[in-house]
């Protein structure tokens, strides 16, 4: 049996250096983990309490396709509570994890062939599954000067845009007359309009604007991963224009079924978790204010402007041109994880590394420490 | 926006029958469900409570892609118990529901625009996905001669042969020279060989063989949903080979980053609960025996001979050439939901029926009284 051209894609990066700092950890080595966007938290008590009670009671068999109804309704208030929006549940789509929402709406949106525009850098399986589906990528080499999002005139004759906000790995946000007017130039073209909004509700200076406040006609995705600290879970929604319903339902019957009934019922607790997910997030803001007066101290001075998620992303142009081996280092020499560039920017990346500070502050501050310690005594060896 | 040609798929008919026995049910109507492959049992007892243990002391997080080591070793050794069969746990990959392995096989193995043979009648997903991921169809248009499987020569110069066994909607089985046969004739051509065995451990006469007793060369598909009675769960695997390990695993990461976390937990409860799932599989049984009685005597007399799974597919050419509105009287007015064959046979189906009778005993001798009084009374109002 041949294995296909189009099923050749890159691999993750990110789940690779986990894998070898697993490997480090069960040699006995003490690793701290900024490699991967994932809270140190569990699912919110609310979520597990709920889920716990439905072992019992339920029989957890398949849901419909689109959802249970009243998670949809749910997460349609949740567009109300953060966005002041009435949305129609019957517009909201819950998902496999925004992993799900990334398949339906592809495929529900672009023919073979069709040509996406995509900033750079940005999250590594936008380009994998497009590749796989057979839909072509614009890159868009996006600048500091534009937070390292795309606009209007980067777009090209593209068949659709996605954009990300806040975006991974550099966790800057568009604000909402940018987001209009990305929205404006894919009305304008007839080109379809994804907005990645995955880490909403993780922001640390303003809140996040969806993309729904500038126009119905975008596919909206979101996941009850990060905020929701879920990521095991994998569930996330979808928020799509009326016109398209059908269509993502009918994709969604034949590739997935139901989303996992278990993950909807815990998805159900933790919309009502809001005082411990708050919690979380002041975590977070403590570690990235560390994290940004820790990591210039140790070196890595040229940092994105993050608005939200929980990433930091760093130029290191200054220390290596080979941001895979150097994060092999780093991991085997200071014992600290981290994701090279490469995995968000195949071209750039060479030059770049990302922090992630979903980790605890006990060890973001060790983390620092490592790095610190690592980079001031040893300069050389990173190099 | 426009809504893509590929992505638009048929429906999966059955989930819209569901929701007409759902609207019906909750119109005050009493509804016998013998139109979904759902078993009314929910994930055994030892599943349950693993999980709820977890859920106090794991933060269930992400899995790495392939799914966890000991899940892995697990279904490895069912297929030592059931097949004799030394199979290394490296060659398993957990995946999100059949549903996911599908599509990590379809990407892996062809190309847009190859070509695939495919046996009618058959799960409809399959030529739906099919069509999403631009790999056109062979339909072969099985006969009850052959047990409606399909054989070598219906092969033509295909780039790959997707066969089920226990089959859905028929039930039917290959037999070991079977499965040979149609292995060698893939091997012959250089055509991927895909085996779906979602079904097995639910048969009655004998066991089922496993495509991997005929060849190593061969993805093999299965899930905890049907036997381990997990449908909701959405929690399968694959059985690869090592030389398609790495690209299946780099699908995976991107497309899925790993099956439901929580889910992985109740299916290692589920592999030892081997006493429950067997007497969920009596039930089956008896269900099965009643309804080769009373189908008949309702007048359903050609049913396709059930090997396994919980189908009995029946010819109903004598009572209608619209299947679809023939199922929609009979939940109207009998109160039965049956699944139209359209589902599974684009062009024959139109005069054949699928029941299901993975519910409860009394639900099924309810569900056969019905129709016989139905059919019986009104003969002509089915017609």
């Amino acid at each position: 049996m041949k294995i296909s051209r189009r099923g050749s894609v890159d691999p993750f990066i990110v789940m690779d250096v986990m894998e070898q700092a697993r490997a480090a950890q069960a040699a006995g080595r003490d690793v701290i983990h900024m490699e991967v966007g994932q809270p140190a938290t569990p699912a919110p008590r609310l979520a597990r309490e709920r889920l716990a009670r439905a072992l019992d009671s339920d029989a957890l068999g398949y849901t419909v396709a689109l959802g249970l109804p009243e998670l949809r309704e749910g997460i349609a208030r949740l567009y109300k509570r953060r966005h002041g929006l009435d949305l129609d549940p019957a517009r909201v789509v819950v998902t496999a994890g925004s992993s799900g929402a990334f398949l339906l709406a592809f495929l529900a949106l672009f023919e073979i062939g069709d040509e996406v525009a995509l900033g750079d850098p940005s999250y590594p399986s936008y380009r994998n599954i497009f590749k796989a589906l057979g839909v072509r990528v614009r890159r868009i080499e996006t600048r500091p000067e534009t937070r390292y999002q795309p606009t209007p005139a980067d777009m090209g004759d593209s068949d659709g845009l996605l954009v990300a906000s806040p975006a991974n790995p550099t966790g800057t946000m568009l604000a909402l007359d940018e987001l209009r007017a990305l929205a404006q130039a894919c009305a304008a073209r007839g080109a379809a309009f994804i907005s990645d909004e995955i880490y909403h509700g993780l922001t640390y200076e303003r809140p996040a604007v969806s993309a729904l406040e500038a126009t119905d006609d975008v596919f909206v995705i979101n996941s009850f991963s990060k905020y929701f600290s879920m990521t095991g879970w994998r569930i996330g929604w979808m928020v799509v224009p009326p016109s398209h319903l059908r269509a993502v339902e009918r994709l969604a019957q034949n590739l997935f079924i139901c989303p996992t009934h278990a993950s909807q019922v815990a998805a159900l607790g933790a919309l009502e978790a809001e005082d411990e997910l708050e919690a979380n997030r002041a975590v977070y803001a403590r570690n990235r204010a560390l994290l940004l007066e820790e990591l210039p101290r140790a070196g890595f001075r040229d940092i994105a402007p993050c608005d939200g998620a929980f990433y930091l992303y760093a130029d290191v142009a200054h220390l290596t041109d080979d941001s895979r081996a150097f994060c092999a280092r780093m991991l085997d020499e200071a014992g600290v994880a981290a994701t090279p560039g490469l995995d968000f920017d195949p071209v750039r990346g060479a030059r770049t590394v990302r922090f992630s500070f979903a980790g605890s502050e006990a060890q973001m501050r060790e983390g620092a420490r490592r790095l610190r310690a690592w980079l001031g005594a040893g300069g050389k060896a990173a190099r």
